[in-house]
C-alpha cells in the first residue's frame, strides 16, 4: 500500500505582493489548482504586452506562475478553483490552464471576467476556447465532487472585489482551505459575508493544511471594515461638493462596493455619474448585469475611446452636475485620469475642481513614479486633493488570528506576500503555538512540500 | 502722527510640533497673547517635573515660550486667549501668565482646565491665584471689548477637544484670526461646529492676518470626520468583544468625544465602562460637570490610585463584563496600561484579552520607545491588539485651503509645526497666490514681525 | 540722494533640490545674475525634448527659471556668472541668457561644457551664438572689474565636478558670497582646493550676505572627502577583480575625480577603461583636453552609437581584461548601462560579472522607478551588484557652520534646496546667533527680497 | 544501525537582529553548541539587571537563548564553541553554559572576555567557575578533536571585533561551517585576514552545512573595508581639529581596530588620547595585554568612577591638548558621553567642542530614543557633531555570495536575524540555484531540523 502523501506547490506568489498567485496541492494521485494570476508590476518591468506575449517570455521574467514544476502531474489534474476576480489571481489563466484539460471553477462574477480575459487574448486564441468551455460557475456554500476522493467547497468571504470564496478542498486526510485573499467584514453590502459558522464547524471537523494570504499580517489591527470607507467617502464628497465645480474620483475598478458607495453618495449629492475608462467598463457592466452594481439613475458607462470622450465633454460643460469615476488611481499611462490631466481628453481640471483617490498607491516604484507624474501635474493645476479615502481589503494581524482559532489547522503554509510578509506571518503562528518547519511552512515560489502526515 | 504698526511675536512652537505654542501681536500699543503651551517632548528630554521647575529652566531647555522677547511690552498686554485645553497650548499657563496681569479668555471647559492645572502648581503657587481671579469664561460667538481699539471675538471649531475657538482680534487696521489648532468636521456631535458663515464673512469684513497651525499640511487630503473614527470604533470593538473576555480601550483623556463613542459602544456591547487613569479623571469629570461627557448608567471613573486598584480588581473578575478605557496610549511610564502589562495593577492580561489604541503615536523618538516597550510586552502575552483606530484632530491640506478661501487674510504666518510643515504651508499659500515674504511669513521662535501695512 | 539698496531676486531652486538654480541680484541700478540652471525632474516628469522646446512652455512647468521677474531689470545687468557646470546650474542658459546680453562668466571647464550645451540647442540656435560670443574664462583667484561700482571675484572651492568656484561680487556695501555647491574637501586631486585663508580674509573684510546651497545641512556631518570614496572604490573593484568576468562601473559624467579614480584603480588591477556613453564623452574629452582627467594607456572613449557599438562588441570578447565606466547610474533610459541590460548593446552580462554604482540615486520617484527596474533586471540575471560606492559633493552640517563661522555674514539667504532644506538651514543659522527674517531670509521662487541695510 | 542524522537546532537569535545567538548541532549522540549570546535590547525592554537575573526569567523574556530544547541531550554535549566576544555572542554564557559540562573553547580575545563576565557574575557566581575551568584558548588554523568522531576547526576571519573565528565543525557526514558574524576584509590590521584558501579548500572537500548571519543580506553591497573607515576618521578628525577645542570621539569599546585608528589619528594631530568609561576599560585592557591595541605614547585608560572624573577633569584643562574616546553611542544613560552632556562629569561642552560618533544607531526604538535625548542636548549647547564615521562589520549580499560560491555548502540556515533577513538569505540562496525547504532552510527559535541526509 502506498503512504498518504499530500503535496503542496508552490507556484506563483510566494515571495512576492500582488504577484502571479497559484498553488497546486497533490493529494495521492490527484492534482487541484488554486487560482492562476499574473505580477502586473513585472509586466510593467519588462514591458510585456500581456495579451500578445507568449507564457515562455512571460514567464521568463516572473509575470506568470512558474508551472513548469507542474508538469509530471499535469494530466492528474483534476481541477482548478478560482477564489476571486483579481488579476493577480486570474490574470493567467488565459496563458496556461488550457494545458491542464480540467474543470475550472468560480463564482459567477469571477467567471465572467475570466470570459472577459479570455476573449481579449491573441496569443492563445485558440486554446482560450478550450478554457472557456471548461469553465463552471458555483455558489458560495455549493459542493462539487471532483473525483471519487475529492470535494470543493467554497465559503462566501469577504474582500475588496464582490463573490470572493474561500475553496475548500475535502480530501481523505482532512480539509485544505485556500484563503487567499479576505478580510472579515460584517458591514459589506454587496457579496458575500464571512461564514463564521461554517469555519468554525470546518474547525471541529478538522482542518489538514491552511494556505494563506499574508500580505498585511505584520499590521497589528483588524482590517477596518468598507464600512469605515463609506463614511470616508461621504464625508470627502461632502466637503468637494460644497466648495468644487467638478469632482473626479478614481477608484480601483474591481471594487463595484466602492463604486456603489461613490454613486449614491454622488446621486444623494445631486450630481449625475459617469464611469469612465476600459475597465470600469469591463468590471462595471458585469457587475451591473448580475446585479451586483446598481447606478442611481441617469448613470453613464463610458468604456470606449469614443463614447468616453463624449461623456466628458457633456460633463464638461456642466461641471458642477456631474461626478466622475475614472481609472488612473496609480497613475498609469493612458487611464482616463492621467489623460484628462494632459489635456488628452475634453475635460479641463481647474483649481475650482476636486480629485479624490478611493484608493492608496500599490507600493512598487513603478507606481509611485506615475503617482509622482499625476500628483505633480495635478498640483501645477492647483486641483484640490484627497488622498487615500481607502481602507483595504486583506487581513490584518487580528483578521488572520481569528482565521487560525476558528480553523485551527494542523499544517499552515503562508502564501501572496513578500518574503518578509510571509515571515511575519510564520512569527504570528509562532505567537499562537505553531512551529515553524514542524506546523508552518515558509515556501518560495518554485518549491513543494510534503505535508508530514 | 505715528505710522500704523502691527507687529507679531512668534513665541513659542514655530520650528516644534506639539510644541509650547504661544503667539503674541501688537497692535499700536497693546499687547494681546494667543496661547500659552508646554513642550512635553522637551520636558521629557530633560527630565523635568513640570509642577516643581522655575520658569528660567523650562525656557532654557525650550520647554515653554521664550517670552523674554516680550519684556519691553509686558505692561501693555491688554489680554491672553486660550484657544483650546491642550497641554502644548495651555501647559505653561501657570509658569508665565502671571507676569502679565491681564485678563486671561477662554471657553469653560479650557478654563476649567486650566484652573486645574493651577490647582497642580507647586512652584508658583502664589502667583497661580494671581492669574485664577483673572480668568474670565466666553462662549462662542461672544465678542469682548479688551480696549478702546481691540476686540476679541470667539468662532467656534472644531478639533480633537471640546469647544476649541478660533479666536479674533478685530484691530483699526483689520481682523487677525488664529487658528491653532483646527480641522473642518461637520459631524462632531461634542463641542461646537465650524462656524463657515461667520468665517465668509470676516473674509468679506477683511482679514489682516491669518496665523494658523500648520502641522498636516503636508497631507493632500481633507482630515477625515470623527464620524470615520466612530465608524472605526464600533466596527473593531464589535469584533474585539465576540472573541475576546477583556477589552481595554487606551485615547487621549481629553478627547472627550472620542470617549463618548467608546463608552457608547461598550454600553450597547452589553459592557459597563471604567474610565480609569489620573488624566482621564481630571479631563472626565469636568467633561461631565460641564455636560459634555455623558457616560452610560453604571460607567465609573477611578482617577486615584487606590480607586484605579480596586476598580480594576473588580473589572478583573468578570473580564466579559467591562471594558476598560484608560490613560498610557504614548506607551508612558506610570499611566494605567503599561502599569497593568507591567503588573503592578490588579488585572490579568492573556491571549483571550483585547487592547484597542484609539490613537496614533505622537512622533518622538520618546513615545516610540515607550511604545516599543509596551507592545514588546502586549506581544509577549499574545494579547490581541488594535492600533490606529484613530483620525487626526488637525487640517489637512484641502482643509487649510478652503479656510485661506474663505478668510481670504492679506497676510499669514504659519504656526504649530516643524520648519518644515512651516515651509510646507508657504508652499501651499505660494499656490494659492499669496508670495511669501511678502505676504507669507516663515517666522521661528523668538523672532518678530513689523507687518508691511 | 538714493537710499541704499540691495536686492536679492530667489529666480529658481528656491524650494526644489536639484532645481532650476538662478539667483540675481541688484545693487543700486545693477544687476548680476548667478547660475541658470534647469531641473531635470521637471523635465522628465513633463516630458520635454529640452533641446527643442521654448523658454515658455519649459518655464510654465518650473524645468527652467522664473526670470520674468527680472524683466523690468534686464537692461541693468552686467555680467552672469556660473559657478559650476552641473545641469542645475548651467542647464537653461541656451534658453534665457541671450535676452540679458550681458558678459558670461566661469572657469574653463565650466565654459566648455556651455559651449557644448549651446552648440546642441536647436530651438534657440541663432541666439545661441549670441552668447557664444559674450563667454568668459576666469581663473580661480581672478578679479574681475564688471562696472564702476562692482567687481566679481572666484574663489576656488571643492564639490563633486572640477573647477568650481564660490563667486564673491564686492559691492560698496560689502562682499555678497554665492556658494553653490560646495563642500570642504582638502584630498581632492583634480579640480581646485577650498582657499580657507582668503574665506576668512574675507570674512573680517566683512560679507554683506551669503547665498548658500543647503541640500544636506540637516545631516549631522561632515561631508566625507573623495579620499573616501578612493578607498571605496579601491575595496569594491579589487573585491570585484577577484571574482568577477566583467566589471562594469557607472557613475556621474561629470564627475571626473572620480572616473580618475576608477581608472587608475582598473589599470591597477590590469584592466583596459572604457567610458562609454554620450555624456561620458561630453564632458570626458573636455576634461582630457584641459589636462583634469588622464586616462590610463589604452583607455578610450566611446560616445557615438557606432562606436559605443564597437567597443563593447570587442570587450565582450575578453571580458576580464575590460572595465567598462558607463552612464545609466539613474536608470535613465536610453544611457548605456540599461541598453546593456536590455541586450540592445553587444555585451552579454552573466552572474560571473559585476556591476559597480559609483553614485547614489537622486531621490526622485522617477530616479527609483528606473533603478527599480534596472535592478530588477539585473538581479534576473545573477549580476553581482555593488551600490553606493559614493560620497555626495554637497556640504554637511558641519561644512555649513565652518563657512559661517569664516564668513561671518551680515545676512544669509538658503537657496538651491526644498522648503525643508532651507528651513534646515535657518535652524542652524538660529543656532549660530542669526535670526530669521531679521538676517536669515526664507525664499521662494518668484519672489524678492530688499536687504535692510 | 542506525540511520544517518544531523539535526539543527536554533535555539536563539532565529528571528532577532543583535539577540540571543546560539545554535546547536547534533551528529548522532553527540551535541556541540555554537555561540551562547544575550539580547540587549530584550534586557533593556524588560529592565532586567543581568548579573542578578535568574535564568529563567531571562529565558521568559527572550533575552537569553531558549535552551530547554537541548535539555533531553544536555549530558551528550561534547563541546561549545564562542565566535567572537559581542555579548550577542557570549553574554549568556554565565546563565547556562554550566549546565552543559563541557569544554568552551575560544580565542584568547574571546576566552578573556567571557572571563571578564564570569568574574561580574552575581546570581550563578559558583556555577561561573565550574564554567571557567573549562575555557580553552585556540590560535586560528587550530584543529581540535572533540570526540572520536567530531573535530573542530577555527578559520580566521575579518569582523568587528579582534580574533573572530568561523568554527567548522568536522562530522563524518562533511563539514559544518558556522558563519557568524564576519564580512571579507582584506585590509583589516588587527585580528585575523580572512582565510580564503582555507575556505576555497573546503569547499572543495565538501561542507554539509553553512549556518550564517544574515543581517545585512539585503544590501546589495560588499560591506566596505575597515580601511574606509580609517580614511573617514582621518577626515573627520582632521577637519574637527582645526576649528575645536576639545575633541570626543565615541565609538563601540569591543572595536578595538576602530579604537587604534582614532588613537593614532589623534597621535598625529598631537593630541593625547584617553579611553573613559567602563567597557572602555574591560575591553582595552585586555586588547592591551594581550598585544592587540597599542596605544601611543602618554595615552591613558579610565574605567572606574574615580579616575574617570579625574581624567576628565585634566583634560578639560587644556581640551586642545586631549583626545577622549568615551562610551555612550547609543545614548545609554549611565555612559561616559551622556554623562558629561548632563554635567555629571567635570568636562564642559561648548560651541568650541566637537563630538564624532564613530558608530551607526543600532535599530532599536530605545536606542534611538537615548540619542534622540542626547543629541538634542548636545545641540541645545551648539557642540559639533559628527556623526556616522562608520562601516559595519557584517557582511553584504556580495560577501555572502561569494562564502556561498567558495562553501557551496550542500545544505544553508541562514542565522542571527530579524524573520526578514532570513528570508532574504533564503532569496540570494535561491538566485544561487539552492531552494527553500529543500537545501535551504529558514528556522526560528526554538525549532529543530533534521537534515534530509
Amino acid at each position: 500500500m502506498e503512504p498518504l502523501t499530500v503535496e503542496v506547490f508552490a507556484v506563483g506568489g510566494y515571495g512576492e505582493a500582488g504577484g502571479r498567485n497559484m498553488t497546486a496541492v497533490r493529494v495521492d494521485e490527484e492534482i487541484v489548482i488554486f487560482d492562476c494570476g499574473m505580477s502586473l508590476d513585472k509586466s510593467l518591468v519588462f514591458e510585456k504586452d500581456f495579451q500578445k506575449a507568449s507564457a515562455r517570455e512571460l514567464r521568463r521574467v516572473k509575470a506568470i506562475p512558474n508551472d513548469p514544476i507542474l508538469r509530471p502531474h499535469r494530466s492528474k489534474t483534476v481541477a482548478a478553483v478560482l477564489s476571486h476576480a483579481h488579476l493577480d489571481h486570474i490574470g493567467a489563466v488565459p496563458k496556461l490552464l488550457f494545458k491542464y484539460k480540467c474543470p475550472v471553477f468560480g463564482t459567477e462574477f469571477t467567471i465572467e471576467l475570466v470570459k472577459a480575459d479570455l476573449r481579449n487574448e491573441i496569443r492563445y486564441a485558440d486554446e482560450a476556447e478550450d478554457i472557456m468551455i471548461n469553465l463552471y460557475t458555483v455558489e458560495p456554500g455549493d459542493e462539487v465532487q471532483i473525483s471519487s476522493k475529492l470535494r470543493l467547497e467554497f465559503i462566501p468571504i469577504s474582500h475588496s472585489i464582490p463573490c470572493c470564496v474561500l475553496p475548500v478542498l475535502h480530501t481523505p486526510y482532512g480539509a485544505i482551505v485556500y484563503a487567499c485573499d479576505f478580510k472579515f467584514d460584517d458591514n459589506q453590502i454587496i457579496g458575500y459575508k464571512p461564514d463564521y459558522k461554517r469555519l468554525k464547524q470546518l474547525g471541529k471537523e478538522g482542518v489538514l493544511l491552511l494556505i494563506t494570504e499574508s500580505l498585511r499580517v505584520a499590521e497589528e489591527i483588524k482590517t477596518p471594515s468598507e464600512s469605515v470607507a463609506r463614511e470616508m467617502v461621504n464625508d470627502v464628497l461632502r466637503f468637494a461638493d460644497e466648495e468644487s465645480e467638478g469632482i473626479i474620483v478614481t477608484t480601483f475598478s474591481s471594487h463595484i462596493e466602492r463604486i456603489q458607495a461613490i454613486a449614491d453618495t454622488a446621486d444623494r449629492l445631486g450630481r449625475k455619474v459617469i464611469l469612465a475608462g476600459r475597465s470600469m467598463g469591463k468590471y462595471g457592466r458585469i457587475a451591473e448585469e448580475l446585479g451586483l452594481l446598481n447606478l442611481p439613475a441617469g448613470a453613464r458607462i463610458y468604456d470606449r475611446p469614443e463614447t468616453i470622450r463624449r461623456g466628458l465633454e457633456r460633463a464638461n460643460k456642466e461641471k458642477e452636475d456631474y461626478l466622475l469615476i475614472v481609472t488612473g488611481h496609480q497613475g498609469e499611462p493612458g487611464a482616463v485620469l492621467p489623460r484628462i490631466v494632459d489635456g488628452e481628453l475634453p475635460y479641463r481640471l481647474t483649481e475650482e475642481d476636486s480629485v479624490v483617490f478611493s484608493s492608496s498607491t500599490i507600493p512598487s516604484p513603478i507606481n509611485r513614479a506615475n503617482r509622482y507624474v499625476l500628483d505633480t501635474k495635478l498640483r501645477l493645476k492647483g486641483v484640490k486633493m484627497f488622498k487615500d479615502v481607502h481602507v483595504s481589503g486583506h487581513a490584518g494581524r487580528e483578521d488572520h488570528r481569528l482565521m487560525l482559532r476558528m480553523l485551527q489547522p494542523e499544517f499552515i503554509v503562508p502564501a501572496h506576500g513578500d518574503p518578509d510578509m510571509l515571515a511575519a506571518y510564520a512569527e504570528l503562528a509562532t505567537q499562537e503555538g505553531y512551529e515553524v518547519n514542524r506546523d508552518v511552512f515558509i515556501m518560495f515560489d518554485g518549491t513543494k512540500l510534503s505535508l508530514p502526515l
